[in-house]
């Protein structure tokens, strides 16, 4: 006989490092376990005319480097030929954040000088990122380090998002799995924001906010150097955080030991989101420090990886308020997934 | 002959309001009058099963008020069906913020209490609220201001977050005319950000900054009381604010007068959304200030409407860096809306 599920009033939390508030607000009539996505994503298997597949590249934007730097590419980073930021204007290289800047009448204004990568993760149409072996995607990860090393010659650079979209409803506009670098020219506003409540915890506690919360509840899996979370206050159903076990202010810290480490981790929680959510759209963003910024200046930070399967909507209450509605607790979509058995 | 629209180079503006970086970056090859929705919002016309048409009053959660107070009511204003806080629970009424919240281990909690109302604009299942007269637009804008008025009594409510979502794929789950006033027990990240960014702009130069923002080049239509704009740092295309003349920190301060003004300003601007960008999707919020504040205690906010219109997706980049990419230019959208006529 089937039981209903016990009925939990709904709360408000806010996390401690992004600062935001989520509504948990529980579906009626709904488990955890049946969210499942609407509009699965279906791979395009048509390869003839995709520029990202091996034997294509001359339809490409230039190239950046390759990995091994030979015919038989296993990636490839690359510029995106439809580039939301410029390489080619004039910047300021070496001079203050100020002098970027500038208060017109109506708002400030910095010259769109910055750039946008894209990382073909692997020569061949079909494969998928979690598809790859924890070293390839250990490979994956280390290119992102070797172009943010690049990047980092660049002072107007402030930081560079690197960031995975799955799926046509998820912003991917190429079906062949890759993934996306945006160098920025300016701190964003939720890197701020995060930092400043990371801050605030750190003073407060003396401990960082992410090295604290290794709740057993709220565990999905772990390696020897990470382990994935589903967070406290998840703005998103089923939204999964991996966080280095080492306390660790900068993406690019990481070595090839970790980065094998770190792709195993990712290939099994993609595996299980995969399968527990019929293959929804996702995305994926790292979360790192200011990249002209060192170690000894933030030690409150703690780079992470964090994954959101798109379930759910965004509608007028979200983006008047900022706040999210999550029907999904995150300790019932951790106990789903830690319990989720996928076939590796 | 066709002329190529000229290139402009992408730029990053911070909006003086929101405080939001967005990164405007010109579409290669698609002209700014060339966007229109993918997905146009296609109204279902099948009034038969819907809760919200007039005669169905007993499928519905409890009423709060209608408009006139009888049968042949012409907006009513009910509780959710599904609310996304519940009414229900124990609230600290009258104490103040502190109590109302705990640190646990993870990150702070509120209790879920709040209302979720519905406000059903038409009793006419096929009539849009841009359908609607300008008076009869007015009684919705008064309704809202009604409901605010009767939650201002409960102390622990500190934010009433009005809005509409209109299509489907804008989050509108009923395609029956309707908007939504969610009371919360906390004054959501948005709101606190956008007050301390008037604030700030208060405090330098001595002026509200949207008293201040009357650029020719960004407005769009106007009335005695009221104009709109696409704002300097829009983070979508088409982005539109209603903003009122008088300087006035609290939607709850409209009269009758203003608001039928309001109520015309709002259908022309819809009427001219709906026919330039083919009848999108769209979501408009009400910003307004926390409702346990007075006007003197906030000289430098300023309520306004916001519409957004929904021509694209967001992805990986927006959701990690809290950036939005903009492919239009406010100035290039505000004359394209300026230009238009539309039968009224």
């Amino acid at each position: 006989m089937a039981t209903t599920p016990p009925t939990r009033s709904p709360e408000l939390r806010k996390d401690p490092v992004t600062n935001q508030w989520v509504i948990f607000s529980p579906a009626r009539a709904k488990r955890p376990s049946d969210f499942k996505s609407k509009s699965p994503e279906n791979p395009n298997n048509n390869s003839s005319s995709c520029p990202f597949c091996i034997g294509n590249e001359h339809q490409c934007a230039p190239e950046i480097f390759r990995v091994p730097p030979d015919p038989n590419w296993k990636l490839r980073v690359i510029e995106n030929l439809y580039p939301a930021l410029s390489r080619k204007l004039d910047h300021p290289n070496g001079q203050n954040d100020d002098s970027s800047s500038e208060l017109s009448g109506l708002g400030w204004v910095v010259a769109g000088f910055g750039f946008h990568d894209v990382v073909i993760e692997t020569p061949v149409h079909s494969v998928q990122l979690s598809d790859l072996d924890p070293s390839e995607i250990g490979d994956v990860l280390i290119a992102y380090k070797r172009r943010i090393e690049q990047i980092k010659q660049f002072d107007s650079i402030k930081y560079i998002q690197v960031f995975k979209n799955h799926g046509a409803s998820a912003g991917a506009s190429m079906s062949h799995s890759h993934s996306q670098m945006l160098s920025l020219p300016i701190v964003p506003p939720s890197v701020s924001t995060r930092l400043n409540s990371m801050k605030e915890h750190f003073n407060r506690t003396g401990k960082c906010s992410l090295c604290q919360v290794q709740s057993k509840d709220l565990l999905i899996n772990e390696t020897s150097r990470f382990f994935s979370i589903a967070p406290y206050a998840s703005s998103f159903p089923f939204e999964i955080w991996i966080i280095p076990r080492d306390h660790s202010s900068h993406f690019d810290e990481l070595d090839n030991k970790k980065a094998v480490d770190l792709g195993g981790l990712l290939k099994l929680i993609l595996k299980k989101m995969a399968l527990q959510l019929n293959n929804p759209p996702f995305n994926f963003m790292i979360h790192t420090s200011p990249i002209q910024v060192t170690d000894s200046e933030l030690p409150y930070s703690h780079w992470f990886l964090q994954i959101i399967p798109q379930l759910t909507g965004v509608g007028g209450f979200e983006l008047g308020s900022g706040c999210y509605i999550n029907p999904v607790f995150p300790d019932d979509a951790a106990k789903i997934l830690r319990e989720l058995n996928v076939p590796i």
